[in-house]
């Protein structure tokens, strides 16, 4: 007998047909003898039917009323799930946030999880209960509803099998696991079995939609066991998805390359001509921080006439937002000769914990971009990924000629 | 200064423009220098929407269940008016029944409140905050979700002013107050200033959609002062509704009948030829009762054979289902000689407290109606109300006839 945690997305609980699917997948995990709890999502759709309604009442609705309104959407999951869970037989019942309860800090839409009272989980699992818990929302110390952010439920699940050392967290999806990249680029992307945690982390931040990259971080640090599966396969046909393990486990003979990842959702901003002095780089983020704009990669290259060029990237939807604060506050406190900007590029990289002791790679990575006449704009790497944004337009090609190029197409 | 509660039902909250004018008039009574505590049902449509889904997901939804997932209807309410609120520039905030908290029995989709913590509510309003409570819900001793059952929300706002001992509890809904009876069948139909709680509280029962029966009972509990008023009132054009009143308050010279309410919700079932002995009422009624239909009239006429004939009237809805009892489990069981039914009837009321110092109101009412050819089917009365069972074909005209005979369309 094991506990399981198994959260199931927004598409996996989009109509009744697919909710009383859940419970007999459910079911058939129940009657293997485990103890299972059980974490949702908002029907697919339902958020942003309840972001719009917000906003055709206010324009920027306040944070806290938008998570009372926001988190009804699981509300709604929690309920319909065990209805069709008692249905068929089982017992079940359903937990709101604030009913575990989940407690979070107070950062409304973006709230994370202090602590997880097991109590209530944990003696209807002792009474034989499948136990449904609203995944993406909390409450704060002072009973405030919060929500987690976009994504959510997925940290929801890694919390609660963390709280309850669980033996392993199944996260339900649209899709049979992790793939080398998108199918629906490189047709012959493959299915990994297995994918380090340090990897799904830079695939997860990269733009792989797989899975949150906070629930991975979460599982991370609790070192929770983490299997990404599909909700979609019929009885008698399910695979075992992509486990997520830490290193020690992963066999010697690994591949170098694990992945490509891309984000199409990024833009990149530069200021030109900057003074060459400490504390530039401050000056130029300080006030992007303030706008509470989140900047991903940095570079900075320093000129030969005692100025620099600075340039980050930026998600696309602030890209406006960045340039009218590096214009009006940045530019003139500076002395900056101008700034640019584009929201027409990508970032495409290179994952896996074998470029560690691989040198090379990043070489291998630019040769195959430059025989296609990609133009790389810009650089960043970490121990296991070589990032590089292009034009929006390579995407696609750039994607499938380093598929290639690191032999993803191939089973390890 | 005045605290003042005021309730808004489905109509009133029904799109975003709706809640922005429910908004403004809440804060032109915050202008006049009242503490303001609102309580919000949820938006038309969304509780229907939300039990059909229910429904499409379970042939029965487990009540539990379905609480937790019909109270997120309320849920959206409070947050889209404390948004709407707080972009015209007051401090408000939202309040679920669990937040508030507002502690009911364990009689899920049908609780009863039993106790208001008011410290939040108060903190709020003596900070200047308008508080915003979902209606409809609650929680019990254990923290499960609960429901008051349908037009609930009415419930909240009067237990809620009872709590706090407000000085007024506006009820807002679609219509400007409680008339002599419904002007879509009497044109002349005259909306009264005030009517008794006595009298309110029959002309609900009997059908007035007003205001919902068990509010109009806690208020006459709890002394609360309940007015009806319109939310579509234009700004500078608001009347004063219908104040309903405790006897003392009223003027000397007030009508005998108030008003002339109807029900049309009703089918009658009649079990012929008892033998008349003790226990016969508990004998027919019990398996009634043991399938949780409301009886409503109960007529027994003893023949002079030594048998009787028993009837009694049920909500329409319930009609097969009681008729199915009465031939299967009462009629062998008492040996009747027959059972008999009829679903098209209709129920009509005078209602008046100034019928208990005038008699022959109730041989006024028959001579009416026999005037017009209707046959009286049933008789009923209290103190303060004459019903009677009639065709349903004739309720339009008796409901005119009697209305004209009691000169309700003069004003008082």
């Amino acid at each position: 007998m094991a506990l399981i945690v198994q959260k199931y997305g927004g598409t996996s609980m989009g109509s009744p047909d697919r909710i009383r699917d859940v419970a007999r997948r459910v079911s058939r995990w129940k009657a293997k003898g485990h103890q299972l709890v059980v974490v949702v999502s908002a029907m697919s759709g339902e958020t942003n039917r309840l972001l719009a309604l917000a906003k055709n009442v206010s324009p920027s609705p306040d944070s806290r009323e938008l998570d009372v309104m926001v988190s009804t959407g699981e509300q709604v999951s929690i309920a319909l799930l065990s209805m069709a869970l008692k249905d068929i037989g089982l017992k079940a019942r359903s937990y709101t946030g604030a009913q575990v309860k989940i407690e979070t800090d107070n950062a409304y839409t973006k709230a994370r999880i202090l602590n997880i009272d097991d109590a209530n989980i944990r003696a209807d699992l002792n009474n034989d209960t499948v136990v449904i818990v609203a995944g993406f929302q909390g409450i704060d110390a002072h009973g405030n509803i919060t929500t987690l952010g976009r994504g959510g439920s997925d940290t929801t699940g890694v919390a609660i099998a963390a709280a309850l050392n669980a033996d392993e967290c199944q996260i339900y999806t649209d899709v049979d696991g992790v793939y080398t990249t998108d199918p629906r680029i490189v047709p012959e992307a493959r299915k990994l079995d297995q994918i380090t945690f340090e990897e799904m982390l830079e695939m997860a931040s990269l733009g792989s939609k797989v899975l949150q990259i906070r629930s991975v971080e979460f599982a991370g640090k609790y070192k929770v066991k983490l299997r990404v599966l599909s909700s979609f396969e019929e009885e008698g046909k399910e695979t075992q998805g992509t486990l997520i393990t830490f290193e020690e486990g992963r066999k010697m003979e690994q591949p170098i390359i694990s992945g490509i990842a891309f984000n199409r959702d990024e833009a990149k901003l530069t200021v030109l001509g900057v003074p060459d002095r400490p504390g530039i780089a401050y000056q130029i983020l300080g006030p992007i921080a303030e706008a509470n704009i989140d900047v991903d990669m940095i570079i900075q290259n320093v000129g030969n006439d005692g100025t620099t060029d600075f340039s980050f990237t930026v998600n696309r939807g602030e890209y406006e937002r960045a340039l009218n604060i590096l214009e009006q506050k940045v530019k003139p406190h500076v002395a900056a000769r101008a700034v640019v900007g584009d929201n027409k590029i990508c970032k495409v990289s290179a994952v896996g914990v074998g470029m560690r002791s691989h040198p090379g790679i990043a070489s291998q990575m630019f040769r195959t971009l430059a025989e296609e006449g990609i133009n790389i704009q810009m650089i960043s790497t970490s121990e296991i990924k070589i990032s590089v944004v292009v034009d929006e337009k390579y995407l696609e090609l750039a994607v499938r000629v380093l598929h290639k190029a690191f032999g993803l197409e191939q089973a390890a």
